[in-house]
């Protein structure tokens, strides 16, 4: 997603710094921090924030906590959650390479990466933000009964991922092809790219990992 | 496939009896039955059997068992190995609704399913050959490395049968959404379908499932 450059908007990310939680020395305690013992999930890559708005509105019983790398994105996501007053969700501006740094193990219900960036070149898999390296530090977040819900366009990513969640022994639950067309898909919460590929007609696919016991 | 209803098929098949295995009144042993110590792989549903030739020819050291239910298919799937006078294939007449009437459990090293019947219809789902009445069959036949490898054009029956396969507990791994585009694929025999279907320039899906241990 390209914004244009805004130098202010660190400043105008701190003026709402209610809606975000800031990087401590430690991991931090994010139950404690939120001060609750509802579910959390958490967003990698969290965009202009219409899906975790989406979700917090329809799930006022969990925590959302969305992360998202570029400033003026993350600043479009905060703003969206002022505007709609939303009161169960929260923003870091974070670099998913060092999430482990942020939150301390097993301290998320669930995780979801929607559609992330393909990095299609081989010598990019590594940047892929379902490459094994990056599902071993979100199964140090999860909780033992935590998941991740991926979902994508791209078809590459998808095989790649579905493969990577299997080799690192996650157990694989609900894989769709198309999403859309499936029943339970109604009515659920569809990021503004997902809409976008929905109406030209796009697949979109999705699959549900679960930590291993 | 369709072909021509052939009323001498059965006598045809009883004058290749060195290539058939029969149906006993107990399961078949078949390591016995073959006096062999190789690997025994199993194709459910062979067809005209150039698969099953192929994979022959290609590994001497293994034993082929190629089943099919219809008689005049399974005739074609015999000729040819007559013709090509392949000496570790066998073949069986029969309905895999019973497969497991037909060997002792354990004693199946590989089993291959190559474009099945998709049975699109929601009330036709038992039918599917990897509807878990079915994945459950195979399980008792594998030995405890045993393995799974399914493969086919049809992108409903590959979701249907990818989550039958989780459902089930087995692990799998080596999922393609588009086989022939994978270097792996190159030189791996292929079906009479796969043939056709590749030229049309349909993808083909591919995923080995694992006897959980």
């Amino acid at each position: 997603m390209r914004m244009r450059n805004n130098p202010r908007a660190v400043e105008q990310l701190e003026r709402r710094s209610k809606w975000l939680i800031s990087k401590g020395e430690e991991p931090n305690d994010l139950r404690k921090h939120l001060e609750t013992e509802r579910a959390i999930h958490l967003e990698l890559g969290t965009g202009k924030g219409r899906f975790l708005a989406q979700m917090a509105i329809a799930n006022p019983d969990i925590w959302y906590v969305g992360a998202e790398l570029r400033k003026e994105v993350l600043l479009s996501a905060v703003r969206k959650a002022e505007r709609m007053n939303l009161s169960n969700c929260r923003y870091i501006w974070a670099n998913i390479n060092q999430i482990e740094e942020w939150f301390v193990p097993g301290s998320v219900d669930g995780i979801y990466l929607n559609f992330s960036d393909p990095w299609p070149k081989h010598r990019h898999r590594k940047r892929r933000l379902t490459h094994p390296n990056f599902l071993k530090k979100y199964r140090e977040l999860l909780t033992p009964d935590g998941w991740i819900q991926f979902r994508t366009d791209n078809e590459k990513l998808f095989e790649f991922s579905l493969n990577a969640f299997l080799e690192e022994g996650f157990r694989v639950r609900n894989v769709r092809l198309d999403w859309h067309s499936h029943p339970d898909s109604e009515g659920v919460a569809r990021t503004e790219y997902e809409e976008k590929f929905a109406r030209k007609g796009q697949r979109i696919h999705q699959l549900t990992a679960f930590v291993p016991k």
